[in-house]
């Protein structure tokens, strides 16, 4: 915040907090819901598995997965033959390595709003 | 992005995007919403102008203002006496300086999102 703040707002319990995403030609298709739904599948080995530990529809969890695999210039989520039934799914190490990116990224966002946040409350 | 993200990705319109906002005791208070209602009262001297601008309602315009005014330590929007009809809202010399540092915030922020955004177009 400007100098110019000061004594405007409470010195205690403010801070700058926001979110983070990534764009495909100015469509979201990557951030926190994504990530979240990508590890559920490391950790299940199943799309509609991950998507309920999650609460999301099995088609909203699809159709994130679909984007990703579109998106992508390699697959993120492999399903076996037989789909998802016959052998379940897994994430390629391009995905992890698509998720440790992000994780990069959102530590460097988190340090940038802590230095927000202490910019704000000094003033 | 991570080295190791590198060919993942498409190289063309990948971008980082994000929101921002401030809390008080972690609850948001602050962010383009308000701003806009703020600089609306400002042109049109009057809430519920400035929220038929933003085809926003009524209450929750006074919502909005209602919660900048307990928050900060000083009003940030000003209503004369006999109420919004009787003779109009402006805001304070404080709101401008809020606005102001805001829009600071956002700049760095957009410079943090550019950057992050050729890092993920590099990789």
């Amino acid at each position: 915040m400007a100098r110019s703040t000061k004594k405007i707002l409470p010195e205690k319990d403010i801070r700058v907090n926001g979110s983070l995403w990534l764009e495909h030609e100015g469509r979201r298709f990557f951030g926190p819901g994504p990530v979240q739904l990508l590890e559920g599948i490391e950790e299940t080995g199943s799309i509609s598995k991950a998507a309920k530990k999650m609460q999301m529809s099995y088609k909203k969890a699809w159709d994130i997965v679909n984007n990703l695999n579109t998106t992508a210039n390699t697959p993120l989520v492999i399903t076996a033959t037989g789909g998802e039934k016959g052998g379940g799914s897994r994430i390629s190490p391009e995905a992890r390595d698509l998720i440790a990116g992000y994780k990069q990224l959102r530590q460097r966002f988190a340090a940038f709003l802590e230095e927000e946040s202490k910019r704000v409350q000094k003033h």
